[in-house]
């Protein structure tokens, strides 16, 4: 992501591109630093306003900013989960999962800095954002599945393979982006499958499923 | 874990016992209730000390004794991972885990809340502290697996299996510890095996790995 290029003065903004603008550019700044490390200062020289009008925007000062930031970052990933409920299950979820990947590599070190917590700008308040986030793709991924009432193996094994995808991306970026996008995505693909084989063996309910997936060309 | 009884005042303890009678009593506190909703009161009552005794032997206050806290259950923790080197390896795989079991039952909600984040007490300190018992799992496992030099691809399989791990405890303690700990036990178990024969489909070295533990009996 480059930084948004300085506004010219002439160009009036309205409030909500304004915002819009301050959150892109505090967004492509948290995606090479990490939190702590982004002033203020920073945030208006890249989006090339002044300082007080940062503040005006957001008067909690970089709580604020990040957190705002980091709601329209959680939006923005929401949206990668996105995907019409028609034909084969196992290419929809490789398509959600290019888009996720996508998204990890376009906000790289942020991501990163997020999911590792321990940022000074970690409050319960920012945890409870990413963790709706993972709610939100265990939910899409049950509802493509089209169970209505999921048991707890199933919950279970599900959280799992998200919570291993989430490892894999951080682990994927410190490692320079290794193995290619697509080959990541396609081993995490597999890992779904297995994980939920090994669930079916004491889960009829997810037994049930594997063989509709093995089904499901 | 009940909190430890009060010590008698007639009884001196050394500077290390009553470190270590603080921290367990700060520990077993911990287990029950997040760590911003334990005082350094409640800890001293829990001790059956005075508070300037508490302060004295932590004077950075409950960040303080929270970190020590936090070291001492880390060190607690590797320790889960002890296994001597032979026999079957799954079985080794087993046993540790049954140990891991038992301590996240035992401290409970003092695990969820270090490994959620967002909890006032949680810094980049406290992150690497647990980090470095994720490291330390790794390579137990790597060592365990007799490999000298583990390739990305099965350290990622072998972190994701850990991460996973993790998850997995978390929704255990959420679901009132159902299922029951040996069958989440095995069920890990199982788990590990099918990540790793995902991995082996890409890995020549993951796919050694999958050989021999399928003939190690």
């Amino acid at each position: 992501m480059t930084p948004a290029a300085p506004t010219p003065a002439y160009r009036r903004l309205s409030v909500e591109e304004r915002r819009s603008q301050l959150l892109t550019s505090a967004l492509s700044l948290f995606a090479h630093r990490a939190p702590e490390e982004v002033s203020l200062d920073d945030v208006a020289e890249a989006a090339g306003v002044s300082r007080p009008l940062v503040y005006r925007y957001f008067p909690g000062g970089k709580q604020q900013l990040y957190e705002a930031a980091l709601r329209s970052a959680a939006d923005e990933l929401r949206h990668c989960f996105d995907e019409p409920r028609e034909g084969p299950l196992l290419p929809r979820l490789s398509r959600a999962l290019d888009r996720y990947l996508a998204f990890v590599d376009q906000h790289d070190a942020g991501f990163s800095a997020l999911l590792q917590g321990g940022s000074v700008v970690e409050t319960s308040r920012t945890t409870a954002i990413v963790d709706g986030v993972r709610r939100a793709a265990a939910e899409h991924i049950v509802s493509h599945l089209e169970v209505t009432t999921p048991g707890p193996r199933l919950r279970m094994t599900i959280r799992m393979w998200i919570t291993a995808v989430e490892a894999s991306s951080l682990i994927w970026l410190d490692e320079d982006k290794q193995p290619p996008a697509e080959d990541l995505r396609d081993w995490l693909v597999e890992q779904f499958v297995a994980m939920l084989s090994v669930t079916a063996r004491r889960d009829p309910q997810t037994d049930a499923l594997v063989l509709a997936l093995a089904e499901d060309v």
